[in-house]
């Protein structure tokens, strides 16, 4: 029999932390963490795969889960000594969510339950406070009516707003027992109101209801969404922990907080987090009470006059230390933790990896090695190769200017320009306007990820390190700026105001996630340096990889700017692109409008010196690398104008008149020009073409092999073949070109001929094609289109439909749809390997510089994945942790 | 070593009629004639692997040629007891052409090789026939400049002309050997004049000549098109056969002669032939002379005033007949034989299954089972499938009245009207305009095959029922009248006249091909029936296949044509196809412009009765036959329309303003259609569309079923999936609706749900999709164009240059690509199976009415092809023959 629930606590656990996709992140840690004799409350969890039961049984359970709950919850009640509803001793117990992959705020979560009118009693005598049992329920109550009854929150807001106005208090704190005691009596009436029945008071329906109300959480908007934007597969579900409730609100004994192992900001190895004296954990994160630090350093960096934990309970910060060390032991890693003080003793209700920004990532994984603790290889894996893109971009120039307009914390770091707005909506709006956006909010809620998501940088007023906006900033890598308290939003308006400085909707302002700056517009920025820890990384990532990483490029600032960034050669350089140049272009046209062959290899032979420049450029540059050429690729018509009025100009700076102009326009449309007359198409039907390219690129080589006297080994590749006939045919015209260069040159040099494979067809011809091809070159945009038959430009329509339904688990034009286009790529490098032992095998779709799909690669046994050059370190950073997994 | 030639005669041979790719189809019936004691002069055969050699070697000859020839000439010199280039004996030899497959008249050959100032004098006294001797020795010198030198043949023919004016004589025989002599001096000055030197008086020098321009000849224009046409392979080669000459112009005890063993026509077992009395065999087929017949029946059935060879010669046509008898019985197939009398003694030139029109070859088949020479199995394989076209169609109406204008031969069978054209190149020119033509020429040379292979008929004044013209219509299936002697044509003014009537270029013939009638105009024609052989013959078929053979049909009048022409199913119905009638194409529209699906369900509502109204005509017709309906799948801007009147128009008619209907028609417009939002790409976005058309079918097929009372199991095809997750989605939304039908209906029925695979991604995913789907059909269509990256609309402008440079051997849009779709059709056939042993697999692509694409079905396994309703017969037989293979 399948078993669904996991039992933990007491030094004792059925999981472990290597079960998390049965019990969630958090699940499979509060198991680990009381297996290592950490404390933690006792509880269970229900496993995701009753989750999965649920959604495919029409939302039902399993046959015997109400009894293994009811057993595991009878384990809980006798290592507490208390009962679940029991009157005398109640026992109150949390529900929560918890996925495989952390998925902060998106689910439900249920506090206090197993209060009802009885039991609150016997939780104030047994807290001897009844002031705190009250406030409890009325939590519980007005939790649970949301989450699972579906009631308003807004309406019991109301009614503790009414309360305080009554009681003429300002906050919660000031009201009394009494006060909520009447308050629990208006929220219950309200639930019998909305519901036209009453709040639940069988302690085992509260139960069940919020287990339903978690698992039903998992297909909820906000979940739905941050699985899109994180690639989760909805098939993973969620797991519910229940758990009993400790109490961080009983009095001064009592605390609440979150704390990281290391400064998740800076990296630095230093204990890092925030409390409350008697709070709930909520309070903490939903910055409603400005929390204090855990450490005097940390009290004195940030400024602040709370006493820091460290002071106010000297022995208890002793025990939590002593935790992070063991924790930080234990997982080898960064943790984040959640810390609950009850009367004077110590439980941790939550680990788990913290996120960090990718300076932290970077230094934490260098100190780890040099503490001992990590291997370089287990080091590369802790980094998110999607997350390098902050370091390679640029940040604030510190000599410029800087108009700063407010100062909050510095959340989450990096630069960010952009106009202002202040709801997720409009962010969005915005942004598909083209318009880069600061989105600014009081404080962020799950419902605004998708604003977030498409912001440039987030700036809050309220909320700490800690606030969901500084969280899941860091997560995105977006710039963040949280507490910015001197700011005072407008939102009728649109405007936010500091002192005397209004700023509209739509100014720019600029944030500097480092230092928590606001400042006024555009400030200019500086380039990035690849040292210090990020290079000691990079070090290893290179020692550690087996691909080599190059790069696509054709013009000279790319070559250079991805050699500074360790590309080891050009994978593509699309020779097309020098065609559109305006002083080249003229030529171009001519030689498409010409007659017959005469014609063009007249325009051609303009075309030739250009062209020739070009590779003296980049071979020059690319010194002792090797360069990839592709011959022309896109349709003819790609070349010739549209309009009436530039097919005039044509007409008239060509001499050929406007009819013919027209007419070849005419001629050469096609109607799916994606599977038209293109790549080596061009080259069969006009080899002139592809000699004359050939030609430039031999010419070009010989020169720079002379000039610099180092071997230039230039590899030519055909594109769009479909099998071996082609390429036979391009090469006879290629190494015509060569022996005629080499000739009149009185020299010669090493030069290859190769393909893309970027058809079905190819991939599965491969073997034939590698008699003659001596390198294939993955052309995975161009299979994915043929393989999967969707046009990249057409897919919009359908794309995110298919994504929403599940069809598709990612674009498979960002990342490589290995059950597909991968089966063709494997069976393609197995046969031209099987053919010549020895042919290069690379990929220079824009999946190279996908970390997925460059993993792909190395499982295929590519020998390198060619990527544009901001994203190079990204690739190699990818490259490597895809052979220390191999190796592993 | 490789053995590079091959000697027969005498009785003996080294090659056999099984060598035929290595010593080409002449060579190898020359070698098996010889085998069975069959008189053939002797000769060797240089094998095609010498071919291969010569063109992959800078046209040189492998080592060691050179001596192996000299041996099988020195061979052949010992059989006849002659010497080559001996002045006293000497022997003479044609140097000829020999390709696996016929190529007639395609290559070159030289004939009477071995003559020399010396040698001709030999010949004349042995021959004791001076005139003879030098008569041939200036054919040898004309033919040996024109084809090895490249001496232009006019040249020789302005002296032979000028001589005979001289002589002042009308015909060439009335020339006496001083004439000839003096014409061997001309001939020999025009060759020294053009090329600087003299005639090579080297025999050796002359045969490697010879034999060079034979091989040269397989990559002449002419036979690099013929090819094309055939769709055979540039890497066959042709072999070369050097034979001792024999003489059919010796005097009148010599002849020369084509003979077929059963008429070719009409199939009758009735010996076939003509002949000419002291004549070179070029003579006969060259129309010069008006052949004799063979047989009295046949003097007296063409009504010919000429002795036949029965009367003139019973001996040796006795001898002949024997002979006929002979190699029927060794090759099981009727023979086109050539032979020759040399002295009063008979040898056998060539020997070869001979060409014949559809009905023939129906005919002989059955006669030749009846007969016992043929199991069906081998009747069957006789019959090409791409011929039967010719006996669907119609023929003309007998009692439809006709302006006979001309008779002649009738060469080769069927009813065609066109206009008039003069030469092969207008022909080509009117029909690539659109237009009917018939190519009426004096007699039709090699260089006019592309021109008879687009026009609809072939007429021609001169040449007799094996002349050029006469044989290749009949291989080309194309109807021909030949020799019709009344028809006057001025080729300058472009007209042909019959006595007083003219006709003009651009005027309309009609050609019966199986009576010899020309006729003035245009003439109705009547549907063809299958009886007689045509119906024994497919009877058989239909024995012996093991693939069903459905059709692609939509409208009642296609299935009901398909029907009769025996398809036992349909295998595609193309559900859009219905949507384009005015009636309906409006609420289509709406449907398309609607808002949202509330607007898209009411526009659906008022499809779905006419789309039921389809389905249940042809279910009503295809009664106890499947049916399988693809839901709608091009992409919606198919349905509106393109210019702004249109759009208003359709605004008007919708309700809906024109900037809407601009709007939308922008907004769906697709840089690539053919990969864009299409197929169950529609469905799953909009599931409301396939619901209504599962709606309609379900509807229908209850209806039929309880009208009937027999079951109706429709199959209901998904198109476009990329893999299991789309199929399973659109199942659901038929189930449901099943369910919905079946309830309300109170009845229930069977159905299907399976897919298109039409997508190299769902080939590969054939596996998983196999989970839902219970039947595959293959688009072949859609999978060559995604699979080569080639579409259809767009590829003429590079598919032709591809075949002329033999990148493809033929269209892959009208034969399949067996090594790249068809990989993927095996690779889909074997992982469907893998997962659903009983899964159904056919095909519906224009491939499933190819011979060739039928036949590799036959090897994948497939279940079925489906092809259009007139190729349904011509399906049949080639899955017949596809069977008959797999059983062999």
């Amino acid at each position: 029999m399948t078993k669904w629930v996991y039992t933990f606590g007491d030094g004792k656990a059925e999981g472990s932390a290597e079960m998390r996709n049965l019990l969630g992140g958090k699940g499979a840690n509060l198991a680990e963490m009381s297996r290592i004799g950490v404390p933690v409350p006792p509880g269970f969890t229900i496993s995701t795969e009753v989750c999965t039961y649920y959604y495919s049984n029409g939302n039902t359970y399993p046959e015997g889960l109400d009894a293994t709950v009811k057993a595991a919850l009878a384990g809980v009640e006798t290592a507490l000594g208390m009962g679940f509803g029991d009157a005398e001793n109640p026992l109150l117990v949390s529900v929560r969510s918890g996925s495989r992959a952390s998925m902060p705020g998106m689910m439900d979560t249920v506090l206090n339950l197993g209060l009802n009118d009885a039991t609150v009693i016997g939780l104030a005598k047994r807290s001897n406070d009844e002031r705190f049992a009250y406030d409890s329920y009325r939590r519980f109550i007005q939790m649970y009516s949301d989450v699972v009854l579906g009631v308003e929150s807004y309406l019991f807001e109301d009614v503790l707003d009414d309360a305080k106005r009554d009681a003429n208090v300002e906050h919660d704190t000031q009201l009394t027992a009494a006060h909520w005691r009447a308050v629990v009596d208006r929220y219950k009436k309200i639930v019998a109101e909305e519901l036209g029945k009453p709040f639940p008071q069988d302690v085992n329906d509260q139960l069940w209801g919020a287990i339903g109300a978690v698992f039903g959480s998992w297909m909820n908007q906000r979940a739905i969404t941050y699985r899109r934007l994180h690639s989760i597969p909805e098939s993973w579900g969620t797991a519910v922990t229940v758990q009993s409730m400790v109490f961080g609100n009983m009095g001064d004994d009592c605390a609440t907080g979150v704390a990281f192992s290391r400064d998740p900001s800076t990296g630095d190895n230093a204990f890092y987090g925030e409390y409350l004296v008697n709070a709930q954990g909520e309070d903490v994160v939903a910055g409603i009470r400005t929390p204090q630090h855990l450490t005097l350093k940390g009290k004195e960096k940030h400024g602040s006059h709370l006493p820091a934990m460290e002071e106010v309970m000297p022995k208890l910060f002793d025990d939590l230390c002593a935790i992070r060390k063991i924790l930080e032991a234990h997982y080898k890693d960064m943790q984040d933790m959640e810390f609950t003080i009850q009367s004077g003793k110590l439980w941790m209700l939550q680990t788990r990896n913290g996120k960090r920004s990718i300076n932290a990532s970077v230094k934490i994984a260098v100190d780890m090695v040099a503490e001992g603790v990590l291997t370089k290889e287990e080091a590369i894996l802790r980094i998110e190769p999607q997350q390098l893109d902050q370091l390679l971009h640029p940040t604030l120039d510190p000599k410029a200017p800087r108009k700063i307009l407010a100062k909050g914390l510095p959340a989450s770091p990096g630069a960010a320009s952009g106009r202002v707005v202040f709801t997720a909506e409009e962010a969005e709006d915005w942004a598909k306007r083209g318009e880069k956006v600061i989105l600014t909010r009081a404080e962020t809620s799950p419902e605004d990820i998708g604003g977030m998501h498409v912001s440039e940088g987030v700036l809050t007023t309220r909320g700490g390190m800690t606030s969901h906006a500084a969280v899941v900033a860091r997560g995105m890598g977006t710039p963040c700026v949280a507490g910015a308290g001197e700011i005072r939003i407008d939102a009728k308006a649109k405007t936010l105001k500091v002192r005397d400085v209004i700023v509209n909707e739509g100014d720019v302002l600029t944030l500097d996630g480092s230092t928590g700056e606001v400042i006024l517009g555009e400030v200019p920025t500086i380039q990035p340096e690849m040292t210090g820890d990020f290079a000691t990384l990079m070090g290893w990532v290179d020692e550690i990889r087996t691909m080599k990483v190059r790069t696509n490029a054709e013009t000279p600032l790319d070559a250079e700017t991805a050699r500074n960034f360790g590309a080891e050669g050009i994978g593509l350089c699309r020779t097309e692109h020098m065609f559109f140049d305006p002083a080249r272009i003229i030529s171009m046209r001519e030689m498409i409008l010409a007659r017959n062959e005469v014609g063009r290899r007249a325009a051609l032979a303009k075309l030739l010196p250009y062209q020739r420049q070009d590779f003296v450029d980049l071979f020059t540059i690319m010194k002792g690398l090797p360069v990839t050429v592709r011959l022309l690729d896109p349709p003819l018509h790609e070349f010739l104008p549209n309009t009436e009025a530039e097919q005039e100009e044509v007409a008239k700076a060509s001499g050929i008149d406007v009819a013919t102009v027209r007419a070849t326009v005419h001629q050469l449309h096609e109607s799916n020009p994606m599977l038209g007359h293109r790549g080596c198409r061009l080259g069969v039907t006009y080899p002139e073409i592809y000699e004359m390219q050939a030609r430039a690129i031999l010419e070009a080589a010989v020169e720079v092999s002379k000039t610099t006297g180092e071997a230039v080994v230039p590899e030519i590749m055909i594109p769009l073949v479909m099998g071996k006939a082609e390429l036979d045919m391009m090469k006879a015209v290629i190494d015509t070109v060569a022996k005629d260069v080499f000739a009149k040159a009185g020299a010669t040099l090493d030069y290859k001929v190769g393909t893309m494979i970027e058809l079905p067809r190819a991939a599965l011809r491969a073997g034939a094609i590698a008699e003659t091809a001596e390198f294939f070159s993955f052309g995975t945009n161009d299979l994915t289109q043929t393989t999967m038959g969707m046009s990249r430009d057409d897919a919009g329509a359908f794309l995110e439909v298919y994504r929403q339904k599940g069809v598709v688990d990612s674009d498979p034009f960002a990342t490589l749809d290995q059950e597909g286009v991968g089966e063709l790529i494997k069976l393609a490098a197995e046969r031209g390997r099987a053919t010549r032992p020895d042919i290069k095998l690379g990929i220079c779709g824009e999946h190279g510089g996908d970390p997925a799909s460059v993993g792909f690669c190395q499982t295929v046994g590519l020998d390198y994945v060619s990527c544009s050059p901001y994203r190079v370190p990204i690739a190699r950073l990818a490259a490597a942790q895809a052979a220390a997994k191999a190796k592993a």
